[in-house]
């Protein structure tokens, strides 16, 4: 029964379209309007908290607020699931080399004008400073940029997970200016090749890349490759 | 501090290669190792529960029992997101046409002869008796092999939640047998390029494989490929 309360509040919030910080209903009026016991309604709070739909605030005056499940908390699920099946950062890697290309194929027929700059701008910013604070930030948005412009949000939500569980894993590692000079140039040839709206060569491009820096990884970082994910919440 | 201990509880799990349904210590022995407050144990438990990592048996006599997170698990966080997402089975099935010709490439040149008997079998049973339930059960093997054959977990993680994701909400559809039987045919190609360990063919066969079936859904069923993606538990 809980379960069914807490789909229904789900489905309610979606359906009306609540932004995240909407307060909802108190527990003792939702006991009113589902005719059900203080217990079922608790456990169907607390389910939706433990999936991040809502955030319960304790003490007076507080009690359900909406959160939204985001994107990235699928990144929480999935790192879990992979400790479990022993992956490593190396079989993560592979899926993003399955599915970038893909992204990048979808992208060049799609992808605004608005995103294209926005990914050169990354590219400037890159060889103004190639550090690896910079190229970090500069190179998510780069590829963030590119899966929104797959419009397939099954995709983005993909891809966006693994980048998540790939940077818990080697976030902290750095490399020589010059390999950030050269992924800022591999970069801008995949944006030439979709503002060209060349779906197979963005698709060429985008693998090229991602093999070059597999094979960078698998000679110079063995250790980090061979690293278990762990359930990063 | 119960998020650390949910986390450690969690790596012993995987690193002592705990089966599912192993019996964990029970709550009181785990405050005295861990030194920590009861509250701070359940909150712990309940963490890992919620997470399809451990059971908590109730009643005298129960207690944390391993579980261990599934593959499949992975759906109930991916419906629950696309829902937020306005996602539609369209959006879904995109998806799986973007990753399992990449999962078809990757399989053929690691399938073993027992998952090429296993598909074959698959193809035969369905050749016997074209009807839904037969097909729909022979389906989800042969898909399921193949992304297994693949040999990337996190690969098949992704395409099999799609699949059930898919399955919740076009599982009940029906089709004619001659439609069963076109899909099975598709399969024995599918089947001959893999072994024959030509990736770009069992890529392409796959690519064209799924395409048909879109094309069928979209001018058949638009209204099902319309159908939103709600969370599933």
């Amino acid at each position: 029964m809980s379960e069914v309360i807490a789909r229904e509040l789900a489905s309610h919030i979606v359906d009306a379209k609540l932004p995240a910080g909407s307060v909802l209903p108190t527990e003792k009026e939702m006991i009113e309007s589902f005719d059900v016991g203080r217990s079922t309604i608790r456990e169907a709070l607390r389910l939706l908290e433990t999936r991040n739909v809502i955030t319960l605030r304790p003490g007076p005056g507080g009690g359900p607020v909406v959160r939204r499940p985001r994107p990235e908390d699928l990144s929480e699920a999935l790192s879990l699931i992979l400790q479990f099946e022993d992956a490593s950062l190396d079989d993560v890697m592979q899926a993003r080399r399955a599915l970038e290309p893909t992204i990048a194929r979808l992208a060049a027929t799609r992808i605004t004008e608005a995103d294209l700059d926005l990914m050169e701008r990354t590219v400037r910013v890159v060889l103004e400073s190639p550090d690896p604070e910079v190229f970090q930030e500069q190179n998510r948005i780069f590829h963030s940029t590119l899966s929104r412009a797959a419009c397939s949000v099954v995709l983005q939500v993909f891809v966006e997970s693994l980048g998540s569980v790939a940077d818990g894993i080697a976030g902290g590692v750095t490399y020589s200016p010059r390999r950030y000079v050269a992924a800022a140039h591999a970069h801008t040839r995949i944006i030439e090749a979709l503002r060209a709206n060349d779906a197979d060569c963005a698709e060429q491009l985008m693998r090229n890349h991602l093999d070059e820096a597999d094979g960078y990884w698998h000679k110079k970082h063995r250790d980090l490759v061979s690293r278990p994910v762990l359930w990063r919440r």
